[in-house]
């Protein structure tokens, strides 16, 4: 065996374990018992445990030192981009940090679900700032040199800058605001009323999730709190959540988790369990769940047929087909970014994006947070925030530690709108098509140009390569304007 | 941090990762889309390399060799002990032994699923044979010297011996033969007849395992083809099966499952991931299961209520209470171990017990097997094995290379005989409780008595610290004598 074959074997072990560790994630949130919380979490620390001695074990150095790049094939010498990139990043950051941020935003977590049911960030605050000044240190280990907060958007975003990002997303910020201002000074969509029996819910989003291409015969759906999808290849599972007086929330939350799961059943099966063999990114991650959600989804083709499915399966909807795709479509004020629209939920992220880079770069003091929070949601959605659980303590996200993660939402999104008009020009018809319930050609499309990659590509590139043009917030906004024009007649 | 910390830091982390090994097994038989097999296949054995890497670690040799055993308490000796005797037999089998034996059996598996299902046993004689060629070659190595199947059943059952356990069985054997052909000249009891709601089987699963004292904040009920229990501690979960028109096989697979779950959430917290954090042995694990189900939930006392709750889930039974409890108890001829009865269940192993000892020792070819296995039938059973599937093919057990699982059996029957005369001197008004549906002195009995105690005692010392008396089969031989002499009139 080559260096490269043992790397490889060794690899492949490792991903193997990583399967496992999603597994036990998914079990923790559809089916562990409540009894079982704390000795769970001894479980996965033990299993994370083998899975980061893994990822910085010296033999993975020896091998990468002993391998001729030069001899590799395109998939090889991919592999070998992968694995050296984590096992750099790895090994900058001490041992004695990964713990400390791990026991830190372990507690964090905790801290800020009671300040959040309180609806004081004060109480937030302080663990707030340590949670920063440990995500500081572990951006200037990973940096080495370069920009930290870089460094730490790297972790989802392979290769993507702040500055890349924030030239899109300033285009968009401008434009956006315009569009949602033009669109609440016209009269609000009748909304859907009544009430949808749960399991009637649950059938509807098995046969959605079908309908979008997704194998059951190598996957499952289950109910959870906050929908997921978990694992790779032959094992990728989605969650969803029924609410019996909005059906559209399981019906969205069902058709974007199975973007996100049609993308990890679609890869290569020779990719498995090695570092090609998942998404490539958590922005492309985002571009698939989020294509299939809402420029497919949400389209007026496919709400018509939509339309008829519930009708069969709950009766008279008391809304026409041009009805419920304004009520799908509906533009609202609101708080939450996780319940917003196609054309404020961008919104929320910007927000969130530059109020994270300050903080890390220092120009932001966390006790000056919440002012900052409140001030540029009032500046972009023209209302104040009324608590601190509908502003800046709503989002999980940064007591996790997960600063970089925010932008890869809104990038998803621009990959959406660019792959997009790409599969528009592929399948002329595909209007047509999706107004009879059939969206084989525009998943295959997808499949084929960007889900069975992987990771062989880079993350614009895959993009780039699907799209035959490079990456940028244009189509989106044409895309927005256009629809939202129309359906508010602007 | 002394040797023995370290050494049990590191055992804990290993214990942690075979619960979630058994997680992955629950998941397997219950939640597993069937298109994820294969790839399952390769992450059950990526953790069970990482399981085996940890069971043969060096270090463990180095901090035990460092160890002062006198200067630990009882709980640490017992610790000690443990880890000593896995460690020892792990280092005994080379490692090329180990991963041909799983190759080997993983193959043999397959193989007997088809002969099984041909009704063939010239097909898996070939695989059978190689299997046992490698059984003795390990069991050789375990012995170092000693008996080479009591090294098999060591796996099973620490500390017991072939002699012992023969010395028991031989006893058994005539007397339940007598048993049997004195209950089988005797009019049959009425069966219970009608069809029975799958969810009102499980509805009425669930309140038994209740009422047996399995806490259901730490576990959960599914179904499975096969019912099994799995995990310890705070996470034990147990699966059961429907079949409409037998309503006794999910009641009693679900009391007999709820003994192995009780015992595994009843063991001290303290010892949770070490060595004595689960059940000490698999018989004293079916002697929990086994009463449970025979002695407790198979007694005329429980079956009156039982009676009464079927009647209030599914209406009138066409049979009285005492019809009900004689039904409960039917003893008729048949092929099958697993289905069999209280008199006639360890008759279908003692027979293994014999055919496999031979079969080690070398005194019985493989290709005389079958043969063997009919004559042996006919002499206990009094009639003939009609096909392979009914004979020599049910059980997968050989062609997994479990031998030595079998005894464990019979023991655990056994030991049941023991704890329940122990019981029932400890709790005079049992059977009143038991009319009532309250199991809870029998249950709290046995939780204090074994159960809590886990891996601190040798399973016979367990049982007789429980009992009070050494175990034999004479109480066992008693209770049955007497129960179905009462029952069938003899």
């Amino acid at each position: 065996m080559s260096a490269f074959d043992d790397l490889m074997a060794f690899q492949r072990e490792t991903g193997a374990l990583a399967q496992v560790a999603g597994r036990l994630g998914w079990d923790q949130e559809t089916t562990m018992p409540h009894g079982a919380a704390e000795q769970r979490s001894e479980e996965t620390a033990a299993l994370e445990s083998v899975l980061h001695a893994r990822r910085t074990d010296p033999r993975v150095g020896e091998w990468l030192a002993a391998i001729d790049a030069g001899a590799l094939d395109e998939v090889g010498q991919a592999q070998l981009r992968h694995i050296t990139r984590s096992f750099t990043r790895a090994g900058r950051v001490p041992g004695k940090l990964a713990a400390d941020l791990a026991r830190l935003t372990s507690r964090a977590h905790r801290i800020w679900a009671e300040a959040r049911a309180d609806d004081n960030f004060a109480a937030f605050a302080p663990v707030l700032r340590d949670v920063v000044a440990l995500k500081r240190e572990e951006g200037a280990a990973l940096a080495a040199g370069g920009d930290v907060y870089d460094a730490l958007l790297d972790d989802y975003e392979p290769g993507a800058t702040a500055q890349q990002l924030s030239d899109m997303f300033g285009a968009l910020r401008p434009r956006l605001v315009a569009l949602r201002q033009a669109i609440l000074e016209r009269p609000a969509p009748k909304p859907l009323s009544g009430t949808y029996d749960d399991a009637a819910q649950m059938a509807l989003a098995q046969k959605l999730a079908e309908t979008f291409g997704y194998d059951m015969s190598r996957g499952r759906l289950d109910k959870a709190v906050h929908p997921f999808s978990s694992g790779s290849g032959d094992d990728v599972r989605i969650t969803t959540r029924t609410n019996p007086l909005d059906p559209f929330n399981c019906i969205y939350s069902t058709i974007h988790e199975t973007g996100h799961a049609a993308y990890e059943q679609a890869i290569a099966p020779a990719y498995r369990f090695t570092p090609l063999g998942e998404g490539v990114s958590m922005g492309v991650h985002e571009s698939q769940s989020r294509i299939y959600e809402n420029q497919l989804g949400r389209s007026r083709a496919f709400t018509g047929w939509l339309h008829g499915q519930m009708r069969a399966q709950f009766g008279d909807l008391g809304l026409d087909p041009e009805a419920f795709y304004a009520s799908v479509n509906s533009v609202q004020n609101n708080y939450i970014r996780t319940e917003s629209d196609e054309v404020q939920y961008n919104l929320h992220v910007l927000l969130r994006f530059d109020l994270e880079r300050a903080l890390i770069s220092g120009d932001l003091a966390v006790d000056d947070l919440e002012a900052a929070w409140n001030e540029r949601f009032a500046a972009d959605f023209g209302f104040a925030v009324d608590k601190a659980s509908d502003g800046v303590l709503q989002d999980v996200h940064w007591s996790a530690g997960l600063f970089g993660y925010f932008p890869t939402y809104s990038l998803g999104n621009v990959y959406a709108g660019c792959l997009n008009k790409a599969l528009r020009q592929a399948v002329p018809d595909l209007d047509a098509q999706m107004a009879a319930g059939d969206l084989g050609a525009a998943t295959g499309w997808l499949r084929e140009n960007v889900q069975r990659h992987g990771g062989l590509y880079t993350p614009r590139e895959v993009i780039e390569r699907a799209c035959g043009f490079a990456p940028s917030e244009a189509p989106l906004l044409e895309y927005l304007e256009a629809k939202f024009g129309d359906l508010y007649a602007l």
